[in-house]
């Protein structure tokens, strides 16, 4: 097919294009996927995750200048968070990575996650199959905020980045508790604020809660100064680059790779399970007036949402429920 | 039914036993849910939610207070968070609003999110029901944290509480996103700490990009100071109190209570239908091992996760996908 070959070729344009419909869920998206699909599979995924002013996207940038100086080609999707109140302020910190735009061997797409319910996740994950199909060779996903939805996205990295910064409140350890504990790589970002040697240690007491076995990766704690700072900030991003780097390898020869790999898979199914069952019923219900009879049913007390729910599920699938 | 009646009479120990049924989803439960469900819907569900450290736990025990002095009987469903890190000193916190324990107009209960995965917003949705089913005219729930789950369990309650405090960093009010859209009421916690003015400005600006129409609810920005001064704290805690009894009556009056009853019932409903119809599917492609081998024939790029969900729905569901 002719646009899964310009794809495979690099072309910026078809990419783009087909992340779009992707994000509309088009039918032709559909195809051409399908196409693609067997050409995936051959990046280094990393996914860097942290709060908003985490410093994500000028980390983001610095790795991308590093791995270019390598030879390497890298494809970065930043995912936008919902919120329409500060969805502008942090897509203008991405402006930085716009300087990439007109070098050939990095590929630079934010994507939206208003309106998209649910089928965020699996949006993403196909958009990293289309930047593994382009070739890049490193794949960085940025999300921004905690949630089940980052969770999610990051088990479809190989490697996963933890960014935080001192200062920001005790609460984010807790807000990242689901990501806290599949973190590869911690990175203490604008490490030359006050609070840094405080972070280190809460972070270093969390992971010897953990026990981890002799020959398994321990989860680095890694710190990067300012970035008006070039000497330190530099050094921050090279330790951080090949950290990303070792990581892999310790993949690759330890074998976990093909976890990794699993994992992601799992979570891709999963989530397209989700949405390939669900939605067509629950479209049915809606077309049918059968949702509003349903809930008048509920007001009335006449029924509980779980003995409905049986119901539905009794109707439509051809399985018993129980 | 026995225990049903038991319910209905406020017995607590059998309350605190179908409430562990519903985290554990056990049958028995669900024959007394559907037995009690039609004396459920009478209370005023309250959901209170902000960061860990915000003091939610003071608030929602000053709220009780004010309350059993009216002589009004409240429910209280403390929602855990899920890290295994924290989970036990942010417990200790609610220990305070065990005084209330000998009080039977009073009824205190934690829910683990621990191990709950999706199931965790249909199970609270029951146990609100539960208190319902008791009697108590206020139920409060309490939940830490950001995210869709969050979210979800605002959306059971017919008025939504933000707690807020100063200093904690502008990322809070981002990673609020969800919440800050639906919340009718803002309560800034230890207010006589510095920031505090800086974040009422900041909250009454995004409250001013959403345009509020004559006679609607506009939500108000409320204070509470330091609980070490107690005149101060108890007059915050009356005004928070009364707010809510506000917005209760504002609902009432202007027949938009009907709407908040809709949206829980809707959100129910979509949250049994999520786990009812995909469960059995998910259980059946495990045992049959069929998980397995999608997940094999992803790995070696012979077909993409959403062709394979979609012949999985092709298979399991008596109507078509598309």
């Amino acid at each position: 097919m002719e646009k899964a070959k310009k794809i495979r070729e690099g072309d910026v344009r078809a990419a783009s294009r087909l992340i779009r419909n992707i994000e509309d869920n088009t039918p032709e998206a559909r195809h051409i996927i399908k196409d693609i699909f067997r050409h995936t599979g051959n990046a280094h995924v990393v996914g860097i995750t942290g709060s908003p002013g985490a410093g994500k996207s000028t980390l983001v940038d610095g790795i991308i200048e590093w791995n270019r100086r390598l030879g390497k080609t890298v494809g970065v999707l930043a995912v936008d968070p919902t919120s329409p109140f500060t969805g502008g302020a942090i897509l203008g910190d991405r402006i930085r990575m716009q300087r990439h735009a007109e070098d050939p061997g990095v590929f630079v797409r934010s994507m939206a996650t208003r309106g998209a319910t649910g089928g965020l996740s699996n949006a993403i994950g196909e958009a990293i199959h289309v930047l593994e199909a382009m070739g890049k060779e490193l794949v960085l996903v940025e999300t921004v905020g905690a949630g089940q939805q980052e969770v999610k996205i990051m088990n479809y990295a190989h490697t996963i980045l933890l960014v935080l910064v001192p200062g920001m409140g005790d609460e984010i350890q807790v807000l990242k508790a689901g990501i806290m504990e599949i973190a590869d790589i911690f990175v203490i970002n604008k490490a030359d604020r006050d609070g840094t040697n405080k972070l280190q240690r809460e972070l270093m007491t969390i992971l010897d809660m953990s026990p981890i076995k002799s020959g398994q990766w321990r989860p680095p704690i890694l710190t990067v100064e300012n970035v008006f700072e070039p000497e330190k900030f530099r050094k921050g991003i090279e330790d951080v680059s090949t950290t990303i780097r070792d990581h892999y390898q310790y993949l690759v020869h330890n074998n976990t790779i093909v976890d990794r790999i699993r994992r992601r898979s799992f979570h891709e199914l999963n989530d397209a399970l989700a949405s390939c069952i669900l939605n067509p019923i629950l479209n049915q219900l809606i077309m049918e007036g059968e949702m509003n009879r349903m809930i008048d049913k509920l007001l009335k007390g006449e029924t509980d949402p779980v003995t409905l729910a049986k119901e539905v599920a009794g109707k439509y699938l051809r399985i018993t429920a129980d």
